[in-house]
C-alpha cells in the first residue's frame, strides 16, 4: 500500500498546535482546513484551549476520543520529537511535520532530523517533512487543505509534488483563476522519510490524477525513483522541472534544502530513462499539465492549424516544425470541401487562414471538415477576437457538438481580451485548455506527443533489470595497480559478446610472431602491462607491422622502454592485434557515480568528444532501444551515414554494443571506471570493434 | 522628413467610405476614430449620407471644405485607383489604403497594385497599404485610432510595426489589461509604398516611443532597412519576431502576403548587423518591451535576487546563468548589513532568501542594502504571496521611496493571484513591469542587457560603408569558364592584404624549380587552370615536394593529367606554394544573395563545416568587430585555444582577415561566389593564410 495513502486521504486528523492566536501557524492551518470543508473529523490539540474555531480541542494526543488517521505537527522544533514519540506510542502512524528547524539549519538541526528518522523506524511511522508546507487533496469526499493556503485550490486532475513548499503556494496563487485544476499537492520538504518516490507511488493509482508535475531540487534515491516513475508513466504523464541546472542554481539549491548537487549531464539522461519529461520552465510545465489534464493525447504529430488571421498561422507553422511536430497535409477531398465553404481569399491548405470575416459558421464548417481528415492528429484553433459579427465565446459555443464527438486533440489559442466575450465558462465546460499565443500552445502539443511516444516505448520494454545479466567473475586489478589487466578485460568482453579486434596477449615474442603469421595483413603491437596507461604518448604502441622483422623490432623497442617503467622483476606483457581497416572511431565509457551508480557514456571519438563534448550519458543497464535513443541525441549524426567515404555506422549495432557494455557495468560493481577507446567501426564484422580498453577497479 | 509624419500625426482626416451601415468597415472605422476622441477634424466622405455619427459628411473628396492631412480609403477595391487619383489631383498626399484585393490575391490584383504604385509616383504620394489594418497614435494631442479596433490601446511607449494587421488587433486585445502601453501601431500590409523602413524612420525621432517592436514576414529592402535600423537602435531598442523561420513557416508566409522567402541563415546574421534583437516568440518580445518601456537599462549583467521563497530563487539563479547574465557577488559589507536585518534562517548571499516570514519591512531593508552594493546592476524582486501579515501590494508600496531614488533596474516577479492585494495600480505608478515567473523576468533582463551592449558597440563603430574600400580592377573569368584564374585572385588578395602562402604561378617548370630552390623546405604543386575545380580528387595537387627531382616528377604527372582535361591549345598552368606547417584549417566563403547582396561565411574546415555545418553568415562589408562577434558564435570555440597541441588561433587576426575579405566582396559585384578553402593558421605569420581559393564571376 502506498505510504501516503492515509496522509493524503485521512478520515480524521489531529492538528497538534492548533491555535486561536492571530497570525500564528496554528490558526492559519485550522482556517485553511475549515475553509475547504474537510469531510472528516478534526481534532485540534492544544493544552491551552477548549474550543478552537468552534471545534472541541484536546489538551494532548493521549486524550483524543479516537485514534486519528493523520496527525499534523505545527509545534516549535523543540517539541516535535517528544510529540512524534507520543504519537508512535499511541499507535498513530501517519504524520506530517510542518515544523522547521531540522536538517536545513545544519548543526543541532541535523541531529534532530536523525532522531526523527530513528523514531520513525522504531514506531514504523510514515512521516512527511519536516520543514514542509503540507499537502492537499481536492477529491470531493476528502476535500483536505493542509497547506495554510488562504487561496483554495481549484479541483482538477493535475498533481503537484514540490520540494519547495512556497512554490506550491505560488502555483496555487498563479492558477487561482485559470483552467488548471489540481487533484493533489505534496510538499516534500526535507524528505527525511517520505520522498517524491512515495508520492509517485500514491499518484500512480490515484484515479483523480491524470498528470503529475514535479518540482525537484535533488534526486535522492535514483533506483527507487526510476522504478516507480516507470510504473507511473505507464499510466499517466510525469513532467518535471529540475532546478539547480547551472552552477549558480546548484549553489542556491544546496543552501536551500541542503540538496545534494546532482551532476547535470547525468540528470538529463536519467530523467529520460525514468520516462519523465523534463521541462525548462514552470510556466511551460503547467501549460502542458493543463492540456494533458483536459484533452486526449494526439495519435500522432500531424497538426492542423485553423485561424482567422494570417500572422498567428505562420508563427504556428514555424513553431510546429521547430517542436518536431508536422503540419498536417490535407487530403484532396478536405481541400475541396474547404473550398466549398470558405471565401475565395481564404487559404485552404494548412494553415487554414479563413480571413478576418470568419464567424461561428465558418469555424464550425472548417473544423468539421478538418476533424474528418484521417491525416490530421490534432488541431490548433486560433481565434483573434473578431472585430464585429462574432465573439470567441460564440465561436467556441458553436463548436460544442464537434468537440464532444471527436477523439482528436483540439487546443484553442484565443488572442482576445479576457472580458465577457472571451468565453471562460464555455471553454471550461468543453475541457479546452486555452492559450494566448500559438507558440506556447504548440510547445504543449509537443509535450503531449512526446508523452505518447514515451508510453508506447515503455510498454514495449521489459521493466526492471535482473540481478545479474551474466555470471562472470569480478575483474581484479594487476598487482600494485588499480588497473585491471587487458587480458581479463578482453575475456569479459568475450563473455558479454562485445566485439574486439582479434588479439593475443603474451610475454613471448614467438607467440606474437605466430599471431602475425596467422593474421593476413598488418598487426598492432602494444604494451599490456596494466600499470602503464598512456601507451601512444611513449612509443609503446606500434602500428602497420607487416612482417616478422618489423614485429621483432617493435617487440624489442617496446620491451626495453617498458622494462624501465615496470617494478623490478616484472616482465613486459604485450598485446598484439590485427590492424583494422580505417573506419569511424567511437568511444564508450563507464563511471560509477555515488548517487546514480554505473553511468554509461557514448559518442564518436576524436574532435567530437575532445573538443565538442558531443557525448551522451545514461544510467546502466540500458536496453538496446534506450541506447538507440541515446545515439539519436548526438550532434554528429552525419557520421552514422558515412563521412568522407568512410563506411556508414549502424546505429542499431552500436546500440547493441552499448547495451551489452551497460550490462557488464551493471554486473560488475568492482569497476569504478572503464574506457573503451577507441572502438572502430568494422564493415566486415558489422560492428564497432573494441581496439583498446582500460578499467579501474576498486582496490 | 519621415514619410509617415502626416499619416501618423494628422490634424485632419478624410474617411472615404465612412458609413452608417451596421457591420460595415466604414462604420467600424468611424466608431473606432470617435471612441478614442481624435483631436483633429474628421471629414466623412460618402455620396449617400449627409451626416454620419453626427458629423457632417461630404459626397466626394473634391467637395471637402479644406485639404485634410490624411485620407483613409475604405472602399471596395474597384474604387480605390480612381479615388487615389482624385486625391492626388487635389493635392492630398498622405493616404492609407485599408482596402484589400491587390497583390495578395494575385492576377488582376497584382496589376492593380502596380497601378497604385504608379499613381503614387505620379502625384508624389505617401501610401500606406493596401490590404492593411491602419495605424494608431496614442499621443495625447493626436489620439488617433485608425484600426477598427473596438478595444482601445493603452497609451504608453512601445511602438508596434506589423506585417500582419490582425496581429496588431490580437496584441491590443491581449494587453488590454496589462502594463504594456503603446505609442504607435503601423500595419504595413502589402508594403506597396511605405514599408517598415519608413515606420522606423518616424519612430527614431518620435519622443513618445521608447522601444520598437516588429513583426515581419519578409525583409524587403535590406540595405535601407539596415541603415535606418542602426540609426533607430542608437536611440532606442528594436525587437523583432521574424516569421517564416522554418520551411513550413516560409510556405505559410508566402501564401499570406506574398512575402519573399528570406534565407534563414542569412536573416539571423543580418538582423544582428542591423542591431535588431531577434526574439523567438511574440510573448517574449512584448515581455521585453514592457520592461524596456518602463525601467532603466541595467549598467551590467550582475543581477541580485531577493525572494521570500527558496524555489523561485533557485530557478532565477539557473535562468540568470543560462541567459548569460551573472548572479551578483555581494560585498562583505552588504552581507554584514543583511545579516543584521534578516532572520537567522535567511540566506544572506545571492539569491537572498528572506524566508516566508518576510514582510514590508524585510523587503524594504533588504532592497535598500542591495541597491547600495556597487556590485549589483539589477534586482529581481520575487514575492510569493505571503500567507499572512502582508500583501504584494503593501510590500511594493513600501518600496516606493527606494524605487524612486534608484537608477538601477528592478523587475518584480509576483507569484500571486491577481486580486485586490496584487497591487496593479501601485506597480503601474512605480513603472514596474510585473512577471508571474522568474524565468521570463530573467529572459527580459537579458534582452535589456543585450540592448545595452548593442548600443555601446554601435556607438563605437563607423556607420556606413564607403562606395569602395579599394580601387581594384574587376575580376575576370578565364576564357571559356566562369572561374577567375588563380593569379588574379591572389593579386586581389595582395591588394586587400589578405595573407596567402608564398606562391608563384607559371606554365614553366624552370620557374617552379626556381621557386622550390628559393623556398627552404617543402612545396606544394597544383594545377592553376581556372577550368579545373576539383584538384585533390584527381591527383592534380601534390604535397611534400622536397627537391628538384620530386618537383619535376610532380610537374610531369600533373601536366599530362591536366592536358587531357583542357580545351585544345591551352597550356597547363601551375601554382607552386611553400608548404605551410600543420595548423588549424579555416574556411571563408562569399556568395551574392539576390536580396541581401554579398554574404560572407566563416568557420573551421573539415568536419566542422562538412558534418556539423558550424559556420556563421553575415552581410558584407563587416567591420573587424562585427567579424569578431561572428566568430564568437561558432560552436568550435575550443579550436581557437589550440587543439591537440596545434597552435592557438587568434580570433582577432582571423576577424581582421574576414573583414578584409568582406570588403573585397563588397567592392567586387562581379564575384557571384568565392571560396577561400582552406586557410591555415600560421604561427610565424600570425595570421590565417589562404592556401587555395576560387571565384565564380558573372559572365
Amino acid at each position: 500500500m502506498p505510504r501516503l495513502n492515509k496522509i493524503l486521504q485521512p478520515k480524521s486528523i489531529a492538528i497538534i498546535g492548533a491555535s486561536r492566536k492571530e497570525g500564528s501557524l496554528g490558526k492559519m492551518f485550522m482556517e485553511a482546513v475549515l475553509r475547504m470543508n474537510f469531510k472528516g473529523e478534526i481534532y485540534p490539540v492544544n493544552p491551552k484551549a477548549d474550543v478552537i474555531d468552534g471545534i472541541k480541542t484536546y489538551p494532548s494526543v493521549s486524550e483524543l476520543p479516537q485514534k486519528p488517521d493523520l496527525a499534523v505537527i505545527l509545534l516549535s522544533y523543540q517539541f516535535v520529537l517528544p510529540t512524534v514519540e507520543a504519537l508512535g506510542k499511541s499507535g498513530i502512524r501517519d504524520i506530517i511535520v510542518i515544523s522547521a528547524g531540522f536538517k536545513e539549519v545544519g548543526g543541532e538541526g541535523l541531529e534532530r532530523e536523525k532522531e526523527l528518522i530513528k523514531l520513525g523506524k522504531t514506531y514504523d511511522l510514515n512521516i512527511l517533512g519536516p520543514n514542509c508546507m503540507g499537502i492537499f487533496n481536492t477529491r470531493e469526499d476528502i476535500s483536505f487543505n493542509g497547506t495554510f493556503s488562504p487561496t483554495l485550490p481549484q479541483p482538477g486532475h493535475a498533481a503537484f509534488i514540490s520540494q519547495s513548499g512556497a512554490l506550491g503556494v505560488a502555483v496555487l496563487e498563479l492558477y487561482a483563476q485559470s483552467d488548471l485544476g489540481f487533484s493533489v499537492f505534496v510538499s516534500t520538504g526535507n524528505k527525511a522519510d517520505i520522498s517524491d518516490t512515495d508520492a509517485l507511488e500514491f499518484l500512480t493509482d490515484d484515479a483523480n490524477t491524470q498528470v503529475v508535475t514535479l518540482y525537484m531540487e535533488s534526486i535522492d534515491q535514483p533506483t527507487a525513483f526510476k522504478e516507480i516513475c516507470r510504473k507511473t508513466v505507464a499510466k499517466k504523464p510525469v513532467l518535471a522541472v529540475k532546478a539547480g541546472r547551472t552552477d549558480s542554481g546548484h549553489k542556491a539549491a544546496s543552501s536551500h534544502t541542503g540538496a545534494l548537487a546532482n551532476p547535470e549531464h547525468i540528470v538529463d539522461g536519467f530523467l529520460k530513462q525514468c520516462g519523465v519529461i523534463r521541462i525548462d520552465t514552470l510556466e511551460e510545465m503547467f501549460d502542458a499539465a493543463r492540456a494533458l489534464a483536459l484533452q486526449p493525447l494526439p495519435s500522432g504529430p500531424r497538426t492542423a492549424v485553423i485561424t482567422n488571421a494570417g500572422g498567428p498561422g505562420i508563427l504556428a507553422s514555424d513553431a510546429i516544425e521547430r517542436a518536431g511536430l508536422q503540419l498536417a497535409v490535407f487530403s484532396a477531398s478536405t481541400i475541396e470541401k474547404l473550398t466549398a465553404v470558405l471565401p475565395a481569399e481564404a487559404a485552404k491548405t494548412n494553415p487554414v487562414d479563413m480571413i478576418a470575416s470568419a464567424n461561428e459558421e465558418t469555424y464550425k464548417n472548417a473544423l468539421k471538415i478538418i476533424l474528418q481528415d484521417e491525416g490530421v492528429d490534432s488541431v490548433l484553433l486560433i481565434i483573434v477576437k473578431p472585430p464585429v459579427n462574432s465573439t470567441p465565446a460564440s465561436i467556441i459555443s458553436g463548436l460544442k457538438p464537434l468537440l464532444q464527438n471527436t477523439t482528436k486533440t483540439v487546443i484553442p489559442v484565443l488572442m482576445a481580451n479576457r472580458d465577457d466575450t472571451f468565453g471562460i465558462d464555455v471553454l471550461k465546460r468543453l475541457k479546452l485548455p486555452v492559450f494566448p499565443y500559438p507558440e506556447s500552445a504548440v510547445k504543449t502539443l509537443a509535450v503531449m506527443q512526446r508523452y505518447k511516444q514515451i508510453r508506447e516505448q515503455l510498454r514495449s520494454e521489459e521493466n526492471s533489470a535482473p540481478q545479474k545479466f551474466y555470471d562472470s567473475l569480478p575483474l581484479n586489478s594487476a598487482p600494485g595497480s588499480n588497473q585491471a589487466d587487458i587480458k581479463t578485460i578482453f575475456d569479459l568482453f568475450e563473455q558479454y559478446e562485445i566485439p574486439t579486434a582479434p588479439y593475443r596477449v603474451s610475454t613471448r615474442l614467438e607467440d606474437i610472431l605466430q599471431f602475425q603469421k596467422e593474421s593476413a595483413g598488418s598487426v598492432v603491437l602494444k604494451t599490456a602491462n596494466a600499470q602503464i596507461i598512456h601507451k601512444s604518448d611513449e612509443g609503446l604502441l606500434q602500428l602497420n607491422l607487416n612482417d616478422a622483422a618489423a614485429v621483432s623490432e617493435a617487440f624489442q623497442s617496446i620491451a626495453s622502454k617498458v622494462q624501465s617503467l615496470l617494478p623490478a622483476g616484472e616482465t613486459p606483457l604485450f598485446l598484439v592485434q590485427r590492424q583494422l581497416p580505417k573506419g569511424a572511431e567511437l568511444v564508450l565509457g563507464g563511471k560509477r557515480d555515488e548517487q546514480f551508480g554505473p553511468v554509461v557514456m557514448a559518442g564518436f571519438g576524436g574532435i567530437m568528444v575532445e573538443v565538442l563534448k558531443d557525448v551522451i550519458f545514461r544510467i546502466a543497464p540500458l536496453s538496446p532501444a534506450e541506447a538507440l535513443e541515446m545515439l539519436n541525441e548526438l550532434k554528429a549524426q552525419a557520421f552514422f551515414n558515412g563521412f568522407r567515404g568512410q563506411p556508414a555506422v549502424s546505429r542499431e549495432k552500436f546500440a547493441e554494443t552499448i547495451s551489452r557494455f551497460s550490462r557488464l557495468l551493471h554486473d560488475h560493481p568492482e569497476i569504478s571506471e572503464m574506457d573503451l577507446n577507441p572502438l572502430i567501426w568494422n564493415e566486415e564484422a558489422g560492428a564497432a570493434v573494441v581496439v583498446d580498453a582500460r578499467a579501474t577497479v576498486k582496490l
